[in-house]
């Protein structure tokens, strides 16, 4: 019944998702500007404990397809995320992307070192 | 290294608790108001996958105490938060409350039935 | 050049919606949540100085036609919105909805007093 | 009592603000990746309509005096903002900054062309 390190690391992998999508979903997005958005979602999640790297990937081929003002506002089906944290020793790789027409995020393995 | 059930759980309960710190830090609040913004953040979060229940206290003695202009926003030194969720018969309680001068989210107890 | 009354009463009307839009956009609402989620989105931006009246309608229409996994998340499409601010006798009317596809917020009378 | 130009204009900065704010405050930021969410927030507001101009500055001082557990939260007291909006010849200029404890958002001044 007691939490393991394991358990642990996976809570704070879901942490990060939860607190990257709800911080960042409804910012205003163009082609142009979706670079330094990844960018800065990646440096600002990282500093959160245990985040040993995230990567992100705001899909502007789908942007370009489906503005129609100059921009529109972040959500799920324009993104493409891993999040990799480690606690003590256990690291969880993790992720999200459309599946269904949901933005599913998932744990891909976890390794207890 | 395949993820289990167990993490998964652990994972999503996370996702529930990053979700509601990161979609309402910040909102305005006051003593008058905590009581709705209560109910609307366990309503939201509950309607997320597996997510059992949620229970929010806005500490209204400290807003009360901290207040300089009627009102201020939303953030986890106002906050106490239970969450539990259950997929496939693991139930895992998680919480948040501030320690050391920080919102802390943690894993109390993982039951696999 | 200087900023008259009617002025800042006009960029306090704003920033209310900006506010409202972008603190409450993503929030996981479905039907049977609705009603709270409204409450709390009036409550917490009627703390904002000079703000007189929130009314928030959440379309449950259009969410029951649109939801496939029991829930959303709140966009522009689900809204419908009037903020009334009154800053030293200058009563500024504003509303947000659909039009063409996009949210629109808009000035719909300023009367001063 | 119908809206003028300039009315909606200054309405239009007031969006800008808000949006900035309730966006974006919450956002993990530390001192090495202030820059980085500088340039986001900038871009990204700069995507929406009559927007002219976004000038963020996240106060890294600030943040290396208050920082405990090597990031926090963005909030008012770490940013000063200047946002220009034109909106059919007149042109609207605002800002933010800290005062008496408050973030405070104002309009600096109004120029019809």
């Amino acid at each position: 019944m007691e939490p393991t390190t394991r358990d642990s690391a996976c809570f704070e992998a879901g942490i990060k998702f939860g607190a990257l999508y709800h911080q960042f979903a409804g910012t205003p997005v163009s082609p142009d500007s979706a670079a330094s958005l990844e960018t800065a979602i990646e440096e600002s999640i990282e500093n959160q404990p245990f985040c040993e790297s995230v990567e992100v990937e705001i899909l502007t081929d789908k942007l370009v397809e489906e503005i129609d003002h100059g921009y529109t506002e972040l959500t799920g089906k324009f993104l493409e995320v891993e999040i990799v944290v480690e606690q003590e020793g256990t690291e969880v790789v993790t992720r999200m992307a459309m599946e269904d027409g949901y933005p599913l995020m998932k744990v891909e393995s976890v390794k207890e070192k």
